[in-house]
């Protein structure tokens, strides 16, 4: 399975904080920064890149804007060939406030867009570019395009200067069939580009969709530690690394951060694999309202959950 | 997907029970066979098939011998298809002890074995079904199995009368291309034969890799309620449900039955995705290690585990 174009991205606090408003302290943050460089992980997604005015630091954590002072206290003191990335969602950042490459502690910026927002994607994506940052678009919630528009919009993709597109299964519905298809179709659409994956693990198989995907061609592996993710997470990096057995990557650091940081997380905020989040995925919808079911009091009581759902006479 | 040659095998009590000495109370089994009968689900192994001798009672739960008294018990008062079903290791059950079908509340009787065992499993299995019961060999540890040994035990296998032939990961370390290889040189051995799947999760792999068995033959599934099974578990019952979309299988008694009797064993037995079962899974070994961790004060310290799986070179 060695190849050497491979590249891990870890997602944990910028997914991640999805479930805490990315309110992680600074000592999580330097010590995921410690690990990925100890580990050799490429790139580090440390939170979206968000204008101040869209949020209010009040309500949500230093990780959600990205700004280069906070960005500054990570990185102080740790020698790292770690690129650290962050995620832009359209409209959420002004192009004034992208500070030139140089002037900033990013590396990349990975653009999320729905597939009627590819062109606004490639418009921020470029203006990116022509700042000195290395781009991504990631093209989310896939699973409910139909084809026609996921061609159309792969065509707009494959004539961009944008070098990295992802495939997103947002709501962990994909399979290995469903991922083999679609990774078949990037590739044979966007010729000479790059593809990323990116899973959720709603049934259990973000670490295969990411093994399938690899098989198919993608490079760019988006996981997190432990799997921390919006609802059910995402492909454990953990994992990842284990089954890689690519030299340029070490599992102790790894392992040593999850215990150290990442663990007690785990007891407060209720990622991973439940039947909530099961049963959004295998209905191929979005989490929010399984997110909201395990944020109450009856989060275990998964009958009425999907009574609730309105879909009792299929999933029944 | 639909296949109306799948049966789908809860192992819940038989598999979970590995991890709580089978101490389950009378509700609990009760409860899963009830699910499993409103879920349509075809067979439920409900424990081993084990001489009173061998363990004591004061040790072990019923369910490590399923003596046809206890067996009563929970079928009583129960109209169900489900089909119930025990396993047999070599050398732990006297032939004396196995009834007449006729006698007996079981339907099929599953011989487990390693590779040099075959030839005792082959006997076994036909002297169960002289007496009338339906038999499968269940070969473990098949990742560890060098292909002439294997490829000599499938041939011994293909000679005997025993319909149903299992692909086990027992150290669930097998991912898609290595279950497509196994399963097809299975199919291409024993022809004629049924070809059942048992996967661990060590690597989130054991959903994925049943469905890559489906996708390469397999028509007996097992599976169990929330994964509950030895080390980190199985392929949960309520995934591979919820993905078969069979119109002869429910979702909704599963999740009754989990959030009714399988969450609270959740909070006292630490089956499912760990990272010392990754370490020993990533390895390829036996998972008795990561469990005698998992029973420890120091089960959450991971990079000690790793130390003291002497591989620090190999997974460092």
């Amino acid at each position: 399975m060695y190849r050497k174009e491979i590249k891990v991205m870890d997602c944990t606090v910028r997914d991640g904080g999805l479930m805490n408003k990315w309110q992680f302290s600074d000592e999580f943050v330097r010590g995921v920064y410690q690990a990925c460089t100890d580990a050799g992980i490429d790139y580090m997604e440390i939170g979206y890149l968000t204008s101040e005015h869209v949020f209010s630091r009040d309500e949500v954590g230093p990780w959600k804007f990205c700004a280069n002072a906070d960005l500054a206290r990570i990185v102080d003191g740790i020698p790292s060939n770690v690129k650290l990335s962050a995620m832009a969602d359209i409209g959420r950042i002004d192009l004034d406030d992208i500070p030139p490459a140089g002037d900033s502690l990013l590396d990349m910026i990975r653009v999320a867009c729905y597939i009627h927002q590819v062109d606004k994607a490639i418009f921020l994506a470029e203006h990116c570019m022509d700042k000195g940052y290395e781009v991504t678009i990631n093209v989310m919630a896939v699973s409910k395009v139909n084809e026609h528009d996921l061609d159309q919009g792969l065509s707009d993709l494959a004539l961009s200067r944008v070098p990295t597109i992802y495939l997103v299964d947002s709501f962990g519905s994909m399979y290995c069939e469903s991922i083999e298809h679609l990774m078949k179709k990037y590739q044979a659409a966007l010729k000479g580009k790059t593809i990323g994956i990116h899973a959720h693990n709603n049934m259990q198989l973000a670490m295969s969709n990411t093994i399938t995907a690899i098989i198919n061609g993608a490079n760019m592996l988006d996981a997190t530690l432990l799997g921390m993710g919006r609802g059910a997470g995402n492909c454990p990096v953990e994992i990842l690394v284990a089954f890689l057995k690519n030299p340029k990557y070490r599992l102790l650091p790894l392992l040593k951060v999850i215990q150290e940081q990442v663990l007690p997380w785990q007891k407060k905020v209720d990622w991973g694999y439940h039947i909530p989040y099961l049963v959004t995925g295998a209905m191929n919808e979005h989490p929010r309202d399984a997110m909201q079911w395990m944020d109450s009091p009856q989060k275990n009581d998964y009958v009425a959950f999907i009574k609730k759902m309105h879909d009792d006479e299929i999933l029944e």
